[in-house]
């Protein structure tokens, strides 16, 4: 047990979640939104304003949307989605070979784009406070762990408890300037408050108000580590990180750079004898430069590590020059630089007995360089945060919680081996084929790097059909995967709206009735007759809006149904749909954005109408499907297959009382 | 002379603007961009939250871009470019007409946009916090007023003398019931503070500090009174409203219907043979309603005026039922609601010895039914903003105020003419042509009331060429007139950006070189032998970037330099193009935002690279324009008439010193 003092707190949360990096906000978000009782704690006294990550692939752009702040992100962020490779010209030059763009560039709302993670953090901080009281509690380390097994398979018990310590005014600790000792923090942070954001400085003079350190045991029914490569969660349960590290040593720069260099705006590589640079266009005229420096050959090693300290921005701009020649190159700015060494290093699972989880850098590290890492994290606490927040929250039950490691585990083993691809580019010596190795390895790995295919396995909440495609009926529509974006109009006010914030992420199960050409009759009538066992009009049955329970204070069912048909907007009326799909509320009246239209409209050119075709859905008799909360398809059928539907619900939504009587 | 006390404060601004709503926030966002001694009061303890003005046509939209917030009103707003004309079947029910879509509707990036006129002025001050730290002094009051004819030449004079009184905490006046008496403040408003917008709650809980009344008496170089239809400013100018108003009686609610007509979520009309209804659907479920209640003759007039008493909301619910039947309407949330007399009125001037300006509603009040009146308020407030900020700041010349009355009195006839027309049919009996003579009206006005065309005459500010139309070398791009939106793509970096974007509204007047196809040396050797000149490469000239005055703690010029290509983006370098076009900054480097491309774009279907045939301008040759901070058309010519352009220059800008001397 541990020792506790009298003047310590005691005190129990739902959920207690350590670390408030990306992939700690985004499961702070699920809290927040699904009205959870839950803390976050980070050790560091503010967040990140500068440096650190800052790729933003097409998925984590498309969950943004679902979150409603995607806009935030274009309106500040880069993009890049063409890549240009420099080579030498065998005259002493360099040659630009591209530009490259993906084939599949256009299969999304959204484009790779580049901002830096203090502005990420800065809209995931603003979203949890759009929609609660949850608070970060900053300058606050975790000390202590104890995990009593024997409440383990008790939903109501609060196996985990964690010493908390608030950090005292004397335990120096500079914003930016984290020196905690882990390989991937900045070596220093030459932090310009100039390049600040305004929105961001009330968080850059916070200060911690305790002037003492302050500790409280807290007990919790889960907990979420997301504390980063040296995770103190991942310590504490004995999972350790497998891989091995290379002997590269690289250096990173943000940087306003002064170089004659024509790309110096533009994505792309510039290949060297002695190593490639990969060089990212930002916003506000910041480049980051990924330079390889040295081999741990060629520097003074501590322990068998590299010393860090041989690496210094000098050093760096040295390097760049070199590969760059003739081209020339310096700076005068530099927001952010660091050291670090490559290791492709993987934990072989993500949870101890499905109550602590750990997501993000503390179960994958590897090289910043494929630009996925932050992508990766962030879908890894969406992926938990969502299903501890339901289960938690008595809606879903708590055998959805092994899917995390089912699913985000798998992904984690290709992200390393897309990186081990990736990187060995960047420190072996020029050949001619080179580019055209890159471009393969790109296009091998996109799907997965973009977040075009998830790969999700079979599960509970995945059903899959035959063959690991979509079925007949609805053959782009794979369980397991994301529903390809379109963008649609609502039949009662016209207006345009992208699936991906459609179907907001508010902790909801969505059944989405693929209506087909509703102003056929015998269509319609296969609608109603779905529609009707859904509403329960067989006395036997309950309505699946009262069949599953709520989200407390937020939703009264846990599960949404809508529509989109395939009919003229102008040829179909809002009242001709049946009942469920506008539901009526004595105080707000209809509902009206339940049914909505897959046709072309012609005041803007990506409402094409041809959302069908894209999801391989016949037009005249649609389909219907279950989106998880997160957007990726759980379940999809025939209208006629309903009670299919409502077995794989049931398998995942704890049903209301008086439903779960026979 | 104004009484004195010696307890009285005492002091200096160089602009002060009274009233803070839409026209007031406009007026002051240049202030705030232009780093102008300002200050800006308004009676109100609060912004407005709900209620008001509520339509944005495409060219506030524009504006909104080049100001950096339209993203904001996309994300919350309600798109309606489609009209349904409800008109009784002649069987005792209601039948549509429709719906009918402007022909225009895709000439510019943004549609027609429904959001409260609270929202608006949340991110107007949110880009005054930005750029700035102009606060709102509210609860503040002026009370006397004098001014001195004899400095109104003087530019460094403050002939302006204001007694401002801060109202004490006693003096009741709770948020949003503001009822001192003006025919368009409401006559009660039921604020539901759940619909308050988080980032909202600040303001709404802010109380004003002082306990005691205080005085402050206060001079200034301009005064720009925005203080609405009862503006105080107006009265101590002795200025009238000019004009008269009708009999008719409207009631305007702000409800979440609860109702069965079809359209309830549409823009439209429902005709009765008692008058029609105006349906405008908006942001969170509220649809705005505007009413035809009844005419003077029915009411009780109280010193000739009408009462507005007797009009309850329960009156104004009465009458939607009556006209919607056979349709049902009922609601019980109304967010606000209020009851107005129609009147258009316009004063015959809106300036005072072009030191004291009025602006929106001081100078021109009318119906509210065409959805303008915020944006010509606004428009109004952008339009003197900037001159008074950049006379104010000693960059332009103090003759150019001259041209706000000019190109807004004009405009303000055409809102109420538009609106002596419009208003019409809305209490008119039905006819059958009704719905094509309002279609009519509509096309007839929907260049002004869009903004696609502003009509501004020549001026110091606006060199005409013959004719009313642009000249041989750029057709479409007409002196006076906006310039027609085209998305490009940076040279540099390949980013996209629309080009009300692009011309950011940051005080600056702009060179744009439309530089033709300059992968023809002929081309390049036109586009090099003008920048040239702009350079100063001749000994007796100097470089216009240090001809004119800078943008204090701003910009060092207030002129940019800009070139849009016509050429392939990637058959064209950066470095190809002459040095004055990517000036080079020893810490920032080269500027790489100065060299666009009007070249399609894989991967966004609104860059298709028509801008030259937007704008009338031939692919290969070119031309050259001025624009103005405001994004309107100063000059226009052949890339050899730079001596042209300087005189429009010269003839607006106030030049350095060295320039000054011959």
């Amino acid at each position: 047990m541990m020792e506790k003092q009298d003047n310590n707190v005691e005190s129990q949360t739902d959920v207690l979640i350590i670390g408030a990096g990306p992939s700690g906000l985004m499961a702070a978000y699920w809290m927040a939104r699904c009205g959870i009782r839950a803390r976050i704690v980070d050790k560091r006294r503010t967040k990140v304003f500068t440096g650190q990550a800052d790729g933003l692939r097409m998925r984590t752009m498309e969950l943004f949307d679902s979150m409603g702040f995607q806009h935030r992100v274009q309106q500040e962020g880069h993009v890049a989605v063409e890549a240009n490779f420099w080579v030498p010209d065998g005259k002493g030059g360099l040659v630009r070979q591209g530009p490259h763009c993906s084939s599949k560039v256009n299969e999304s709302p959204f484009r790779h784009m580049l901002l830096n993670q203090g502005r990420i953090e800065r809209f995931l901080l603003d979203s949890i406070k759009q929609h609660s009281d949850l608070k970060i509690e900053r300058g606050t380390i975790a000390e202590c762990f104890e995990y009593n097994k024997d409440m383990e398979d008790d939903p109501s018990g609060y196996p985990i408890t964690v010493k908390l310590r608030s950090r005292s005014e004397n335990e120096a600790n500079p914003p930016g300037l984290d020196r905690t000792g882990t390989s991937s923090d900045p070596v220093a942070n030459e932090l310009n408050q100039g390049n600040l954001n305004p929105d961001d400085w009330d968080d850059f003079t916070q200060k911690s108000q305790s002037e003492q350190s302050q500790t409280e045991f807290i007990k919790a029914k889960y907990l979420i580590g997301c504390d980063g490569a040296h995770s103190w969660t991942r310590k504490k349960l004995n999972i350790p990180l497998q891989g091995e590290s290379t002997d590269h040593v690289w250096g990173v720069i943000d940087v306003v750079p002064i170089s004659d260099f024509p790309d110096i705006r533009r994505l792309g590589t510039v290949a060297h004898e002695s190593g490639t640079i990969l060089v990212i266009p930002r916003e506000r005229n910041l480049v980051r430069l990924y330079v390889p420096v040295q081999t741990i050959e060629d520097a003074t090693t501590v322990n068998g590590r590299f010393n860090r300290s041989q690496v210094t921005l000098g050093v760096i701009k040295r390097r760049v020059q070199t590969i760059f020649a003739p081209y020339t190159f310096d700076f005068r700015i530099c927001d952010w630089w660091t050291a670090y060494q490559v290791g492709q290093r993987i934990a072989p699972t993500f949870t101890k007995g499905n109550r602590v989880f750990l997501a993000g850098d503390a179960v994958h590290t590897h090289s910043p360089k494929v630009g996925l890492g932050m992508n990766m994290s962030m879908q890894d606490g969406f992926n938990i945060g969502w299903k501890v927040a339901l289960v938690a929250g008595g809606v879903a039950t708590p055998s959805i919680l092994g899917t995390y490691d089912a699913e985000r585990h798998r992904l984690a083993e290709m992200l390393l081996e897309f990186d081990r691809h990736w990187s060995g580019f960047f420190t072996e010596g020029e050949k001619d084929s080179k580019t055209q190795n890159m471009i393969k390895v790109v296009e091998l790995f996109e799907d997965f790097a973009d977040g075009r295919r998830s790969f999700y396995g079979a599960s509970e909440l995945v059903w899959k059909v035959d063959g690991s495609e979509g079925p007949s009926t609805a053959r782009h529509l794979i369980p397991g995967e994301r529903f390809p974006p379109v963008k649609l109009r609502m039949q009662a006010d016209g207006n345009l709206r992208w699936t991906t914030r459609l179907f907001e992420s508010d902790g909801r199960f969505r059944i989405v009735i693929l209506a087909g050409d509703v102003r056929e009759k015998r269509q319609m009538e296969r609608v109603v007759t779905l529609t009707q066992y859904l509403s329960g009009s067989d006395p036997k049955t309950r309505s699946v809006l009262q069949r599953y329970a709520p989200i407390m204070g937020r939703f009264d069912c846990a599960v949404d149904i809508m529509a989109i048909h395939s009919g003229s907007w102008t040829e179909v009326e809002f009242f001709d749909f049946p009942k469920i799909l506008r539901p009526f509320d004595p105080v707000t009246g209809w509902a009206y954005d339940k049914i909505w239209c897959d046709d072309a409209c012609v005041w803007n050119r990506n409402c094409d109408g041809k959302g069908y075709e894209k999801w391989g859905v016949d037009r005249m008799r649609g389909a219907v499907l279950v989106l998880r909360p997160d957007q990726y398809i759980g379940w999809v059928g025939e209208l006629e297959e309903v009670n299919d539907m409502i077995s794989y619900l049931d398998g995942v939504l704890v049903r209301t009382v008086a439903c779960d009587r026979p």
